[in-house]
């Protein structure tokens, strides 16, 4: 599994823990909503700046994004 | 402080304690050096492959990236 796969599966979990749509998850953080969409399916290499909106309308820290993430795994480099 | 800044002094916090130069450092993860520099200095809106690249070679998860940030203050959206 990719590390954008990854990121994509952690946050779409713990959106749907707070029971919002991808909508209106990224109506709440002034996200385009096409584009907060292809960063759940695995598609985006998200930056920083993004990777922190996320996890402020999710009112978690960084840490936990990937602390989720972990449980699962992710590619090798070598 | 900017995330870009606080996530460079993280990562530089974390290089040294491994007793290694940027050059080194960026040379081992097959990075541009002046590039790693410049998220060093929180000059740039790092994406997730690169923030993974940088926890290999550091070898932590990439959790700890942000733990070890999050002791420090940033800039809040609103």
């Amino acid at each position: 599994m990719t590390i954008q796969k990854a990121f994509g599966n952690s946050i779409q979990q713990l959106r749907k823990e707070k029971g919002l749509s991808q909508e209106k998850f990224a109506l709440l953080i002034d996200m385009d909503r096409t584009y907060y969409a292809s960063v759940e399916s695995g598609k985006r290499n998200i930056s920083l700046c993004n990777i922190q909106k996320i996890a402020k309308g999710l009112d978690v820290p960084i840490s936990q994004l990937f602390e989720n993430m972990e449980e699962e795994e992710t590619d090798e480099f070598e």
